[in-house]
């Protein structure tokens, strides 16, 4: 078939480029020079250029559109690919250029207005910036599907196929059930421990210890590796390059810990996807959600679990003895578990933190709505934070300014933060009917969970959607009550 | 002037693609995991074919000779880019596409084959390929400048203006006055500090010592960064992006120390070039040579002098308490300057490793003008390394298989090796009438040796040739007088 070798040529020099912005953002995020942005940013400008001009080239779009009108001849993976390249083109042709670069100039901008205005507490000079992101947005969403609430156009950027009634019923399920959990919880603080978590603990022994979990976890190191960055995150170009960073606090050793356990999900995901993907669109995890559900999994399912403790207290204990004199392994199973309302997303626990995402999940509804305004946003977010957790911000740096990501545009975003730790449960009650799985961790065997989440998830790549997924892996469609049911048993026997 | 507008807009459009193969090698040789390579050269394939249809397009091809025509209605800046232009244009398209294509496939698998053959100490293996890659480079030579001796050409490549006539009374210089000098020295071994320099140095702290040279060089961290690799090198992009890496023997503590401010020479070199040369065909230091001139001069002149060990010798002792002790002053500068006759030219201290390189001149010499065969090559080598240094290599690995160079098709890069060392003594004499070196070298006030250096040298980036450059710093053409002269002078001392 001429069509789909041509397709193929061009979305493997598309990929190229790809692959070298993920680069060029390893290199700048993870060690880059700080006066090396200038000559990096006119070199991306100059690719961009190139990869524009190749995405909405007019014979990209012939070929793309000739693909798509005999789309049900083609084989079930072109399909899905050409799928996946028809929405994107579509998303991009239907914009005027002139708003695009208008959009792209304000992207670049708002990100160092948010970064001034969150470090000087200074919303009112953000909120302009916002309020036209929000429009823009709005405005590209009514371009791609004029007849649709934009705010779904926008979550199913971010997670295939979910859409604002579905999250409604996700987090009014939470609003009802787990609101009332999480502040009876709140009511029997633990602070026993509090003098352990932030003692001192020294850069080069975490990163001592972190590097100790990469072979807990049996992530691969002839395909990856593990670095530091100001913020964690996992990148990856194919299943043999697979790389995660983790960052050291001296004052907070969970910081370190945590972070690298949930990045090594990310990462144990993507080094798992069979390769018959690259040169494909249907290469690296699925979506947001599907692999938020792996890194929550690892995190806290396995990471915070007491099996887990039980196996690796010991090298822990080796590694910090001074520090952890007289923790013994129920001291630690509660100091990793602590449960505290606190302000801040980035470091909310595992049973807060949901509330978090339906504080942003509620108010981004309303500004798509039109239902609040920027104005009003600050007032809005103390409000909720005092419903769901019973504390106010004192500044706006840790309220509404905290995060980056609607500085960068990203508006349905956070929702699937919460969405992929609810999958994560689902998934955890599914891979109990096939494992032994505390007898696993305590053994450090989890050689057999990789394999289990392999065959089951990881393998398939973007081949499959979020929803055909969690259908064929746990038998049902999404459920929200095995999150709660995780959540309250977990935290009930912990604090009531 | 639309011709040069649109020359600058496609020499900028190839240095994005430079830029990114350079972050590629950056990667591969400092971090990346060793699975990545093949994703990494699929990509690699698609970009390189991007580059040479903009190096070799039609529409770049009548810019060019356009503005060649015109070339001396240019300002001096524009009359310097378009003549390298041209250069490298007429290089590569006078090459019938499909002698480069299986020039390119050559050079790749010589390399594979030069790895196995040093490994396995296997010349005839490798002696196939050594004879095509000497071939295909004569050839493309006289593609180039039919009338010109292919050697010159090549010679050309990696100094630009230097002939084997001038390298001829060079290293012909060199045989008459330093390898008598080098022999008398050999006489007299000193193996006093063996055990000190052999002794095991934990390379946490070696890393801890090269850290600490980075402000000894006041090279700027802001614009720069230290990592390790197998092979030390230099790597940039711009004045604001400068990297270089050492490597850490647990054995052999001078390895790191001098491969780090080797490259902190080249580094700084890089560093100090005005950024006014960016997005210009005269980025870069100048030439192989004045490079080289720098590294060695920051190495062996600053870094191996009395003085330095002065000024440092003190954070040594404080970083190496067991291994020094007993080790005074005059002790480290005899030991950083032990003199032996050795086989291989990366481990050659500094008297005699002009030697390894008139040697690889004279073979190379030979091999292109056809007086002699790869058949004999062997032999060749092993009677001029007992010619010149009384020692002749038990195996080829440690003989003609051991540097990478030929695998690579680079003939005529040796040279630029001794070139540099004698530059970096004619430019030292130069230096002395305007700074009390000694006096700022034990003061460690190097700040004052980099600006000297600057303003004469580094500043111009490649805005001048190399024999412009050495006649305004030292008032002369090119003179290995001063070379021998430093050599003997302080090695008299040492030894005789």
């Amino acid at each position: 078939m001429e069509l789909a070798k041509q397709f193929r040529t061009m979305i493997n020099k598309m990929q190229a480029y790809e692959y070298v912005f993920s680069l060029l953002g390893w290199d700048s995020n993870t060690e880059a020079p700080r006066e090396s942005h200038k000559r990096r940013a006119e070199i991306m400008g100059v690719l961009s250029q190139e990869l524009f001009a190749l995405q909405t080239a007019k014979e990209y779009q012939d070929v793309v559109n000739q693909l798509y009108s005999e789309i049900d001849t083609l084989d079930d993976q072109l399909q899905r690919e050409v799928k996946k390249a028809k929405k994107a083109l579509d998303k991009v042709i239907n914009i005027p250029m002139n708003e695009y670069v208008e959009y792209m100039q304000l992207g670049q901008l708002s990100q160092l207005v948010w970064e001034d205005a969150k470090q000087n507490n200074d919303y009112e000079s953000f909120k302009g910036n916002l309020k036209q992101l929000i429009e823009f947005n709005k405005k590209f969403a009514l371009y791609y599907a004029p007849e649709k609430d934009p705010y779904d156009t926008m979550l199913d950027d971010f997670e295939e196929g979910m859409t604002s009634k579905e999250y409604d019923a996700f987090f009014g399920q939470l609003k009802d059930e787990l609101v009332p959990f999480v502040r009876e919880v709140l009511k029997h603080p633990n602070h026993k421990y509090d003098s352990f978590i932030n003692d001192s603990f020294d850069s080069k022994k975490q990163e001592q210890f972190c590097d100790y979990l990469i072979d807990v976890i049996q992530f691969d190191r002839n395909r990856g590796l593990m670095k530091k960055s100001v913020h964690p995150f996992t990148w990856n170009t194919s299943p043999e390059d697979v790389r995660f960073t983790t960052r050291y606090l001296e004052n907070y050793v969970f910081s370190s810990i945590f972070a690298a356990i949930h990045e090594l999900g990310h990462a144990t995901y993507e080094q798992q996807i069979s390769t018959e993907w690259d040169n494909t669109l249907l290469h690296g995890g699925t979506s947001m959600g599907i692999h938020e559900s792996q890194s929550r999994f690892y995190e806290n399912t396995i990471g915070r679990s007491l099996e887990f403790w039980k196996a690796n207290l010991g090298k822990f204990k080796e590694i910090f003895p001074e520090q952890s004199k007289g923790i013994e392994l129920e001291d630690m199973y509660q100091a990793v578990n602590r449960v505290e309302a606190s302000l801040v997303r980035v470091e909310a626990d595992e049973l807060t933190y949901p509330m978090h995402i339906m504080l942003r999940y509620e108010i981004e509804r309303m500004l798509m709505s039109g239902e609040a305004s920027v104005d009003e946003l600050p007032e809005l977010w103390n409000d909720k934070m005092e419903e769901y957790l019973g504390i106010r911000p004192e500044t706006d740096s840790d309220g509404v300014l905290q995060d980056v990501h609607w500085s960068g545009g990203m508006f349905g975003y956070f929702p699937t933060y919460a969405l992929g730790s609810a999958y994560s449960a689902q998934i955890y009650y599914a891979m109990l009917k096939d494992l032994d799985l505390p007898k696993l961790i305590e053994n450090n065997q989890l050689e057999k969970v990789n394999e289990w989440l392999k065959e089951k998830i990881h393998n398939f790549g973007s081949s499959k959607t979020p929803k055909e997924l969690l259908l064929e892996v746990t038998g049902e469609e999404f459920n929200a009550k095995y999150y709660i049911k995780y959540l309250k048993e977990k935290y009930s026997e912990l604090y009531l």
